[in-house]
């Protein structure tokens, strides 16, 4: 396994075409609006190298019997899809952050059963292409990106449609070799920090959007790909060049709309072309893992929006009043109802024809629905204790001015024995958490990551046996079915 | 193991002292009131010999190595305290009520670790008794209560401050051949549809309160024990001989005011007499699996209410519409989170010094504090559905009147296809289960069953380890501890 | 006026044709499962005779310049809609339940713009009718019903589509001196109370729906019209002679089935029939006056479950512990925000073409969005404070008994200064507000009284210009519409 | 009455001490950071100007007779009252922000009572003086700014118990043509827009923190009286020089840390200065208004993010679905309740001793504890409708440049007939609003404006008469008091 160093390292080997604020960037790695996503990418590797996190951080390769990172594995009973969890709470702790490389970690797994399951129908090879792709991710210590969220024009209208027949990405060449494709993913989380992307189709599609039945991998450099950054709120401050403003000082995410334009995919990186039949599976079974993951993740991040509330509280000398009290019990009682729903869909998962394990889908999706509620309620309770201060703070440069300074210490302290830079500090990192660029991670990717949450309420109704609680009733009552 | 009727015939055995609207019952398992309550316990005999629900129903004992009812078991894995939590859902589903018998199982496997730890410390002789206790009600296939709440006076108090001492059950003598008792415990629940009943102190005491640091089973037909029997919303349908108003025709639960007036324990059934230390930790651990336990039956009867208000509005003409959908789907999605939960501290339980398999404290904290909220959502969202119907129906008498019976048929039929009587069936049974006697179970339960929300509060605020989640905000900011 | 009595008298003098528990009532009035509703619309004759209460519960009548009760009254001014609320608030606190007389009020001020409005467009003579019914209703003080819920059957049909014909109320003759009616309107709050009942529509109506379009008023014990008693939970305890377990010992609320088997209405009586463009409005302005009327009176009962939730709290010995003092202060905040919505709508409110006054539409609606939520949650955590024994709470006929009313006492005490009888009768006035008699008023009738929250979600899409907040948004960032 | 042009200028004229970023400012109001603040405030004096707001913006001085601009004058009856709060929602709707003219307003309307019960105990001449300090504010059309929050240091200690003794702002020395004060104000919302400063204290004091209880006013660019700039989310936006990614293009909020490093305020500018026990109502009645006017701003800028939601929804092409417009129906309703409470407190308000107009407290406190939780959802459910764009949404440049551009415009497309940019200039509005710069005043300020939500919780306690509801309880089930 390749340590954080060596990881960073290859990064600035890719030849990647990145443009942010108007500009390509020349070395995105080291861009400091980008480096902190960098730095939570390299903390899966880092702490994979920990002896005492190597239960949850490594497993051993069901390919190779080679210990590897946990991210690059297929899930091969119950407890590692337990351990997933638990090492993504591990990492939300540890960053306070996104940490990205979760969303190719769970295409490979979608894939792995869906391309075997198309090989079964079809006797195509996309198995066992498949499979010497996740080998050589796991040889390599790879991070890879799961792009799946199309651009989707106008929501009303299936992709076959559109007036801009781009607007989901599509097959627009098929040579021996392989192909050529099409298209934009929006939202792409992590992508610039991946070596490889693995692109899967975004709903389920119809005969007539076969073009669109499309899923591959590639590297991250690729000839027509290229990637425009998103913006996040309070990205510049990190250009500021002081620690105090930025909040989380070292961590973040990080989001790009990826356009592929005209890019060529060899023949050997194809998992499915045209069987659209597969495509709902595929989608299902990747929202499903990713829905999972985040009962693991934002506890983990939350764990620290809770303990910096916490902490203000201290700074505040309220930290025994019996509402800030009742109020931190609230965030844990939601904060954990999250973990609960994370484990639950995990213990409860079962083995694939192709061999792996896949979660529990109803609880899985249960999960993800809390995520699009709990953190927003963490968050304003964060907010509440916390007090005005936190956005109506001077900024660090003030703290620094030689006639300003003196009084911002005065002024900004809390209870006499903590300096005010102490609690500025700790303010900062809640208002990173609940507005700023950690808030991205912590609030709307809890609601939209993974899918919204109308598609996760479909997915509900879908799984949820309804005919079979209304046999229950009628059966109490004495009403023939 | 017993059958569903030789459980009966047993019942029917016992010497038991019952006043009921002002008399003494003399036949409790055939008053009518109480007889629902006898039939939901009966369940967990009859599912038992079903082979389909052997897995779930029974396990081998780790004492006798016979196979034996789950309700009889010391869980000797996770995977036995998720089995409970399944059958348990399984029970509320069958039943759609409160099937009573989970509270002496939860009693006995927080006894059996708390007993060994006392004999660690005091080399008394009390895990040795216990295990007997526990080899005989396995051997008979018994029904066990689990008698924790005491009557408490005046809450500000502690048990030795009461103007009345007896607020708190305690030991009055102390003889050679065993101890004699006073008190009370209220909220008794499925006590005389029991064989034995274990008695617990009902919160930690100190040093002064040693008194009432007492814990012991009796046969519930022991000499100075009676039993008041508490009423509940609309118990009386149950006299009235029809079969719809009662809602659900053939379950519910039962709650009766236990009296100890001056009752004799024998020396061998005593399994705790003064080591008030060891209070707390009984009082927790028998809250923690009795907590998880909501996370099973309340998910079961749940499913029932969920059956039932989808039937409620097929009978409507409106199944289709987009808000009868969602609020369905909300229904589902919270009733899902209290199984989730009840599954993870099961599933993330230990192993504990005696060998017995306890759940995660947090993690059960949590199940039941969501225990407390969503059932009354749940509930309300039925009654949304159910429309006005449900209380303003005329009563079954009606539907059989010579004249009236036609205009009811006519006039309270929904879609053409379905008779109204189908109709008046499903919603008797939601106002059962919300206003009626099941929703003692299903809302007041789920409040105060197991402890009410405050008591798991202060679990969960001590169980989260809020010191750690501080360490790890500071740690991002760089502030030192 | 009418004093309370001389009310009660002249309802025994109607000859009501009613069916309750299979048989046919002969004297109403004095039914002990009737009565307490009696008693309850007795209350509102009452307190108008009280000087301190004159300003609330009386006004001038604009016809005929007498002071009338208000509950007759045509508004006239914004003071007059507030004061409607602010009497429905002392109403409920003095009754702690429906008091049914608010149906006819609100019917009259709906039909007496409408049939000014349909008479300006149609030359009839409905508006004069109108102004004689309600000179009439003021002249000798009478209880009104306002009857619009039809029984519907399928609701995914229109009235004209239904297999029955009658499932909505529908002219099946018209002659010289009249029209003949059939069908049946449900869920009827207080109609056999009532002297007189205005039958409207219940939904907006179609040029096939004509023969539906039909409003009229005739006196309750008109030949042809019979009833079918709505039953409620716990309603047969009012049978049990005693005067705790009721928990409300004298007031409560009553809904009937109301049959119109070919009524006979004179001409002189029909405000309304066959203008089918009219009935929408003439729905939607009841429904808006009759969810203004929630804001008053479920705070009125409100306050009534706060208050007695303080003093189970107080006997229990915890009234100062943080979470109990919290929990009644969101109660608080909770009913107060149900008040400020009805105060809003009242003061918001205008004057008709026909020159009465007519609440706020939107913010009306909003009220009664509120109230099919807070009492639900109000409820709960008056149940929370209860504790388990509101439900487990021994029948009144324990505490009386030779031997064992003694340990009730003793036993069921809280503080020691509190006799267990005071207790049990505040639990059972709780138990009856959330799932006795009560509940139906206080929780079923919040959410479903008046329309249920969908039909308000509809009125809140409708009323909210959203055009208009679409433009404000575009403005500030320069976008064109 | 002054044009907004010219208060603008007027506010250049001001000597103002202002530290922002580091660096002191030389002219503020032309600052990029600073300069939508003073467009908000700018605005009330703009639509005061416009005939079709006269209404609602100006009234009658009862001072002078002349018309004045509404935010410089005393509430002279309900109505008064009741047009704040309308002026308040077309503020909020016209600048999508805190236009921060209430606080001054808010603070005179409380002096002006307090003042005069002072000089009625003490025979003071304080009312006088504040009616000159009055007349001139409003002969001048002056902006005011009231400062009430100390930064408070240990929230655990009363002021005088302070390690530092300027936690509080306090008198430092009395001298006979006035006093000289030390401390600090934190969150002062619009202060250098202002062109006075009215010094309240922040909470009830005794006898020992007498040199605390002082009020007073002066002018904002008065000697030793100087500025530290809180920085907000995002702020730095508005110095790239685009226009779409601030979202907001023209109008914001402005927070200070205001410093009286040993500032003098002459004798007649003293307001109180000693009678510690006239704090509290100061204190109280200052929140009661201030928190009354939430109800009008907050809900005027819910308009804009609904409208904004809205639209977003059309770009996307899902305006028909339901589950969209459910949300949008939601967010209405919240946003309605918001409103009705600030309209029922003032319609409820009564007149002082001194004349002037004051809001009910109870439905004032309640008004104001909804907005510290219903913007919170509404925001989550907006953030829900616009979906994850919002934050994944490149920069203003990509869409500017040459290459990038194009792409920008074909994937950034929802609907084909809406341009790109259309989409983002809404997008980055709803970020504003929710995350960015307009998140300080629509989040952070509704919970902490006017007083965190558990300073409202102890007012709801305190006004609720909690005993006459529990007479009402006892009256009902016949239990003495």
């Amino acid at each position: 396994m390749r340590t954080a160093e060596e990881y960073v390292e290859s990064l600035r080997k890719l030849n990647l075409e990145v443009y942010l604020f108007g500009e390509q960037v020349s070395n995105p790695v080291d861009h400091p609006i980008i480096r902190p996503s960098v730095n939570s990418v390299a903390m899966t590797y880092r702490l994979a190298q920990e002896p005492e996190h190597q239960e949850l951080m490594t497993t051993i390769s069901s390919l190779a019997g080679k210990r590897i990172n946990r991210f690059t594995s297929i899930h091969q009973s119950n407890t590692d899809l337990v351990n997933k969890v638990k090492m993504q709470r591990l990492m939300g702790q540890r960053t306070g952050s996104c940490f990205q490389r979760c969303v190719g970690y769970d295409a490979m797994n979608a894939l792995w059963s869906v391309t075997y399951e198309t090989d079964e129908q079809y006797g195509t090879d996309y198995h066992r292409r498949f499979k010497e792709f996740v080998r050589y991710v796991q040889e390599e210590d790879l991070t890879v990106d799961g792009a799946m969220t199309d651009v989707k024009g106008d929501r009303g209208l299936r992709p076959s449609q559109q007036a801009d027949p781009d607007m989901f990405l599509r097959v627009v060449e098929r040579r021996d070799d392989g192909i050529v494709v099409n298209g934009a993913k929006a939202h792409q989380t992590g992508m610039i920090n991946s070596h490889e992307v693995v692109v899967m189709p975004t709903l389920s599609l119809r005969e007539e959007d076969r073009d669109y039945a499309v899923s591959f991998a590639i590297p991250t450099d690729s000839k027509g790909l290229f990637y425009i950054y998103g913006r996040q709120s309070c990205d510049t401050r990190k250009l500021e060049g002081g620690e105090i403003d930025v909040g989380n000082r070292n961590f973040g995410g990080q989001e790009v709309l990826a356009v592929f334009d005209h890019v060529f995919v060899p023949k050997e990186r194809v998992f499915l072309c045209g069987e659209f039949e597969f495509v709902g599976r595929l989608v299902e079974r990747f929202a499903a893992y990713h829905r999972q993951s985040y009962g693991g993740c934002k506890s983990g991040v939350g764990d620290v929006l809770i303990g910096a509330a916490a902490k203000a509280a201290e700074h505040n000398g309220v930290a025994d009043a019996a509402h800030i009290r009742d109020k931190l019990v609230e965030m844990i009682h939601l904060n954990e109802t999250l973990y609960a729903c994370g484990l639950a869909c995990s213990w409860e998962g079962h083995r694939t024809l192709a061999g792996n394990y896949e979660v529990d889908m109803l609880l899985a999706n249960v999960c993800k629905q809390n995520v699009t509620r709990f953190p927003y309620e963490i968050a304003r309770l964060a907010e509440d204790i916390a007090g005005g201060l936190m956005v109506t703070l001077p900024s660090e440069r003030e703290l620094r001015h030689p006639k300003v300074g003196a009084f911002m210490e005065k002024y900004l302290k809390g209870v006499a024995e903590v300096p005010a830079e102490h609690r500025m500090r700790l303010l900062r990192l809640i208002e990173n958490m609940t507005l700023g660029t950690g808030a991205i991670s912590y609030r709307t990717e809890s609601m939209h990551g993974a899918g919204s949450p109308q598609a996760q309420r479909i997915m509900i109704a879908r799984q949820a046996n309804l005919e079979e609680k209304k046999r229950l009733a009628c059966a109490l009552v004495g009403v023939p079915e």
